[in-house]
């Protein structure tokens, strides 16, 4: 697309106090352990937590179609903190006052165009509960096409740069593997759904 | 356990300055957009990484029994920043010059007691890649009992609380909603590959 011409590139990466930060934070947790003996960890939070108390979403499409094989869909989105652009799950985070089904229906027509119903919805999960405060809820939604539907035209907003890569269920995780072999990098909440598919498929007991 | 008698408790959460922390900081991506536009990203990053380039290993065992279902082993670990006890595939950050092979098996022996062999290894994959730099290997590792094999005792550092629970893969994402629903916080990541299990258990096409 034309307005993809130039690659984004990283120009400075400095050290951000948390009073200066907009949308994430770092804070000391106090704490006790299993001894009562006072301990420290340190956190990093984002601001922007609506009073759901969950994050965001991220969606499992899987797109049915009477002659082309079960498929799910990912996203490739540039993503500064890692210097690359990452295979994803589409995803987002939750408006205020949003339920996880509808944030997660109306982003996966924002990013993909696709229109679905959702079929199951996961507890919320943390991230990366090492070091974040960080969580979400994965949704899983299903889209039925018909014979000869055209790709629909995706949803994005200004400034967005987000691709849509269909991806038969049964290739996803050697896609995977593949893209970060190009040089992508796979998100690893979706890898992790892919090896879990992958190992599903060729376990042998 | 007797050393497990106090519940752990959070006293206070304050906002830390990134020069104050030790373990991790913020930082403020510049970067060019697919148009040429200056922009502003906010990501938070482990000061800890080595020179490796990878900041942590998580393991999916399987554990392979003559008579018994095959398993695989989550920690209980509890987790100041979600102020919960998490359900996690056993994991650990990677030691300067460490192979990520080295380090799954080395945490494995110390969280859970038991020695396996790596049968795969994952690309490099990024936690949460809107909100951190940090990034992670996925390590499968099989384990071969025998008839009459007892547990092993695990290898705890002195203030480590990890409690670790063997579970058939046949019933891991039940389990895992089981626990969501009795206050256990469980990490996406290993929820994704339960999911993905799961999915492949039971899809009908």
């Amino acid at each position: 697309m034309s307005s993809d011409s130039f690659p984004p590139q990283i120009t400075a990466v400095t050290t951000l106090s948390s009073a200066d930060a907009k949308w994430v934070e770092l804070q000391k947790i106090d704490w006790k352990d299993q001894t009562g003996k006072p301990r420290i960890w340190e956190t990093a939070a984002r601001k922007t937590r609506s009073s759901s108390g969950i994050d965001a979403v991220a969606i499992a499409t899987v797109l049915l179609h009477p002659t082309k094989p079960a498929s799910t869909i990912v996203i490739l989105q540039y993503r500064p903190p890692v210097a690359a652009t990452c295979v994803e799950f589409p995803a987002g985070l939750i408006d205020q006052g949003e339920s996880p089904e509808t944030a997660a229906v109306r982003e996966l027509k924002e990013e993909t165009g696709y229109e679905g119903k959702v079929v199951s919805l996961s507890p919320t999960i943390v991230s990366d509960p090492g070091m974040t405060t960080a969580n979400m809820q994965l949704v899983v939604v299903e889209v039925q096409l018909r014979e000869g539907d055209k790709e629909p035209e995706q949803q994005l907003e200004a400034g967005e740069f987000i691709q849509r890569v269909v991806v038969p269920l049964d290739e996803l995780h050697d896609k995977l593997v593949e893209f970060s072999s190009q040089g992508y990098a796979v998100d690893a909440r979706l890898y992790h759904w892919a090896a879990g598919l992958d190992f599903a498929r060729k376990r042998k007991w």
